[in-house]
């Protein structure tokens, strides 16, 4: 291969930190490197770790930022769009019916149906609704996609402002042409010659600094510079998604769990290759956080640990939270063998 | 949390290299950083990534090893096992009907059965099998574990040598104290202080360190100085796998597909928690690797990495498993997003 294609250097001194430890008795087993970015709306750098400008794949957890789109155009309100459908814009969804009857339903308002979704055929996450379709000899269908939602809006955007709703997943299409701005508008850091790759799902995905991912998280926690327009969108993604936090994710999972403790105080979204993002209304602040090596149990506990370092987990919420900060690992007969947790020398 | 609990001590010249890109597009995505060692029979470290002295623990990626007691005890000669136990004894095996019917007879022949194994219940890692079980509402029992041709042989030793079956996973039953005594013998290191911990199929994991792990494997490779008895069982086991490579892992999985490839010219082993080891008989080198954040696939793709600098796999091997080498991505609609493959800058 002589492909040019944009490699990570790291030096000594750019190195992540090795954030989040995986222990098993005696011993840290495996460990993960995490670089993580905290900025405001300014676009002021107030924690990192490793190179905050290291250009990074948003992949699903821009999907917040990517739902303005469909708010502030308009599309939402025209087609009478609930709670329920913003978070799902905003999702990663596991598959749950509640999550493809939503889905299923909504195309239908639009005068459209699975075919019309081009984000491929995945089982669902959620695992008695997988099992509960193999047994039925159920195949997966485009709805079940963790990015149906994501993609409904997509299609809402395009059929409010009179776009063709087919190859709406293009490059060129206007719709992502529409997201590519956006980022570039929230994180304030020109996208156009970043490198260029394909999500799970279909979409372009475009190289973007970590820093530029934090300070777009930053501006939906604190919109008050922004246009009143975007500024109401974001308010109204903000609202919708802790109004149905089951919605964004799932049953039992950290971004769910996260929202049901906190409610408003929060937006979060989570993306494949452990990517993480949050928003901090009470803080005005940003977080957007890439694990070096992709692994999503190191996202969450890293998450949660800035989330406690920045007094945002209060003592009750860490308590309900337990599991999810420090996460046990468990044998097939369920004995406790180790833990996932924030490494015991962590600063931020 | 005051416990004790060894850690990984990273400063930046013992730093594992970066040995295993992940791309996207026209980027680098996640990376992983391996350690890995490569010695031959003597104990002499030939090649290293990172610190080869680190503690691992070695999880299934030793079962080989411990496979030794099955034979060199007399047990497998007595209970006339074939190969494909003797395969199944070093396997982490995907439960499919080929797994479970050999150790379901196997157990039989002993006068055992299911519910004498230690080792939980799993569901298969197969997924054709695991979906056909749900379809047929059928529970995963402890044969369908992984690790039961494993436990097999720890039975099959313990009734051999006229010692309790029950509790055979203990850390003081005398199975697992041979096990550790084994290891021990075979890497030259000692191992009776080092940190300790409980497997995922329930028996004591033991911290070892990665060269010690290599060198057992070249023992393994290059068993000319050991005893005549231990000799002819690690002969036995390196003939055993190679005839049955479906056993020692399953369809379609990287130590198979390796084995079917080049027969006795090798004998390798998968381990969670993204551990590799491999002994080369040709050569007479035994290889140990882990990934610091316990990546599968960034194992498997450094191994292949190795084996192909080591000259083990010729032009036509590297051909035949060019999908393990240089794994391909594909998103949902089968589109190919990128790879995984040994970065470009890779020594050794």
């Amino acid at each position: 291969m002589t492909e040019e294609i944009l490699r990570v250097q790291t030096s000594a001194h750019s190195a992540a930190p090795i954030a989040v430890e995986v222990t098993r008795g005696g011993m840290v087993e495996s460990f993960h490197r995490v670089i993580a970015a905290v900025t405001d709306a300014s676009g002021s750098l107030r924690h990192a770790w490793g190179d905050a400008d290291r250009l990074v794949y948003g992949r699903s957890a821009i999907k917040p930022i990517q739902a303005i789109a469909l708010v502030e155009s308009g599309a939402a309100e025209a087609f009478g769009l609930a709670d329920k459908h913003v978070s799902l814009a905003c999702a990663s969804h596991s598959g749950e019916t509640m999550h493809t009857e939503t889905v299923r339903d909504w195309l239908g308002q639009l005068g459209l149906g699975n075919d019309d979704l081009e984000c491929g055929n995945q089982m669902p996450g959620h695992e008695p609704t997988a099992h509960a379709m193999i047994r039925q000899g159920e195949s997966p269908c485009r709805i079940h996609n963790n990015c149906s939602g994501k993609h409904s809006g997509f299609l809402t955007t395009a059929m409010h402002l009179g776009e063709p709703t087919k190859g709406y997943i293009g490059a060129d299409h206007p719709v992502q042409k529409r997201l590519m701005r956006l980022c570039q508008e929230m994180g304030g850091e020109d996208l156009s010659h970043t490198p260029r790759g394909i999500d799970g799902c279909g979409i372009p995905v475009f190289g973007m600094s970590l820093k530029a991912m934090a300070v777009a998280m930053a501006r939906m926690a604190d919109p008050a510079e922004l246009p009143a327009t975007r500024r109401d969108a974001i308010l109204r993604i903000r609202k919708a998604v802790a109004a149905e936090p089951l919605m964004i994710a799932g049953t039992g999972r950290f971004g769910s769990l996260v929202l049901q403790q906190l409610g408003e105080r929060i937006l979060l979204k989570t993306g494949a290759e452990g990517v993480y993002t949050a928003a901090l209304p009470e803080l005005g602040l940003g977080i957007a956080l890439k694990v070096d090596d992709g692994n999503h149990r190191a996202s969450t506990v890293a998450l949660g640990w800035i989330l406690t370092r920045l007094g945002v987990l209060r003592k009750a919420d860490q308590e309900a939270l337990a599991n999810q900060l420090v996460a046990p690992i468990a044998n097939w007969v369920g004995y406790g063998c180790g833990v996932v947790r924030p490494a015991p020398d962590l600063a931020l």
